[in-house]
């Protein structure tokens, strides 16, 4: 096998920061298999075409093209089903599409009203007229005005991540280590993209120690080798 | 096998309103069990001390006795693997651990503050002081205090059903026609409890119709001959 992913890169060719790249980098390693990574930019629109669409992560997997992690996912698990599974069940694949959408829904725009300053510093300078173009559509407003600070995001993501704190620390699920169980599945790599996304571009962070979704994100942090915690990171700061 | 499980009743031995016990009657129809229902008042405590705790449901199963819905969920999976499983995989067990919280975090106050003033008029009348003092102690305001018109706890709930929305409306997982997939399990029992709770006490409606989660409780409702659907409303209104 010879698998490609086509992943976003910040200014910084080693900077990858997009939380459904980071949901694939993690599968990935879950499924011990490596990928030839190529650093993408969000107007490098030319380069991903072959897959039909315009946006990372995309794999090639020899001449099979996936793109959109969820689909990606899927795809992992049908044709390397003798590997650790990402999704154990049919039940288990349903609700993390419902994981999926918590959290697009519920801690995306928490986490990213904390890092946008950091976020649009880190991007490469080629990508700054069509990030801040596409976003502000998208938001309705100037990235600016969309940013907050971290006194409130951190407050906003307590009251968010409460559902995920009592699966985690509640002690009615004591061997619950992470969202999937005993063991990390795929439903944590969906959560922890956006906590990756949050650490390769920004210096603040949205959790305080004590928090179970602190320690669980340690233990994240931990897996494959430390694969999300030696994640090269964006240090320059919101910039000008 | 001779299952009895203990049910709480309203005023009205027929009205059984607790969103914990809908999740075990859902449970049991979907594995095919049926069990003589005891109805039970919130100040019955002497009638289950044999469970050891003081709240339903619970289930006595020969002579093994079981409370908590989770934990009666686990064993009927456990006991009566042969039997179509409520939750299919460990990984679908942890996820419903999510649920449940989200639920009982996100879902339950928009519920409760909304049909409150119909709840307190339709438990018996040997249970109102018993209700009022824990819940008002849990709650830090009175009853009354509480609850909230429907055109505020509508558009809360609105908001708050999103992720459940887009998971079975979304387009993105067409076959998705429940929470747990594309046929229904503990996952959606776990939710559908807190819709019963409202239908089996409230003439109010917390969905509109087009709403896809509108449509998925039209399908819980048609599970199992109707079961849901079928189940005796107290229909006093909020007395006086």
């Amino acid at each position: 096998m010879s698998l490609e992913i086509w992943d976003l890169a910040g200014a910084d060719d080693n900077v990858r920061f997009s939380p459904y790249c980071w949901r694939i980098h993690y599968a990935l390693a879950h499924k011990g298999l490596t990928a030839t990574s190529h650093p993408w930019r969000f107007t490098d629109k030319d380069t991903i075409a072959f897959s039909g669409q315009g946006t990372v992560p995309v794999l090639r997997d020899g001449s099979t093209v996936i793109s959109d992690s969820s689909h990606i996912a899927d795809y992992l698990d049908d044709i390397y089903p003798d590997r650790p599974l990402l999704m154990d069940s049919a039940q288990a694949r349903a609700l993390c599409s419902f994981i999926k959408q918590w959290t697009q829904i519920t801690l995306s725009p928490i986490v990213m009203r904390t890092i946008m300053p950091e976020l649009f510093a880190a991007i490469a300078d080629k990508d700054k007229a069509y990030f801040r173009e596409s976003r502000e559509a998208r938001l309705g407003r100037k990235l600016e005005e969309f940013a907050a600070p971290l006194d409130i995001t951190r407050a906003e993501m307590k009251s968010a991540l409460h559902p995920l704190r009592l699966t985690l620390g509640s002690g009615e699920t004591p061997n619950q280590l992470y969202l999937s169980g005993a063991t990390p599945g795929y439903a944590d790599y969906i959560v922890m993209g956006h906590f990756m996304w949050a650490r390769c571009v920004s210096q603040q962070d949205l959790l305080l120690e004590g928090d179970p979704v602190y320690a669980w994100r340690e233990r994240m942090l931990d897996l494959y080798d430390g694969l999300g915690r030696k994640a090269p990171r964006y240090t320059g700061g919101a910039g000008s």
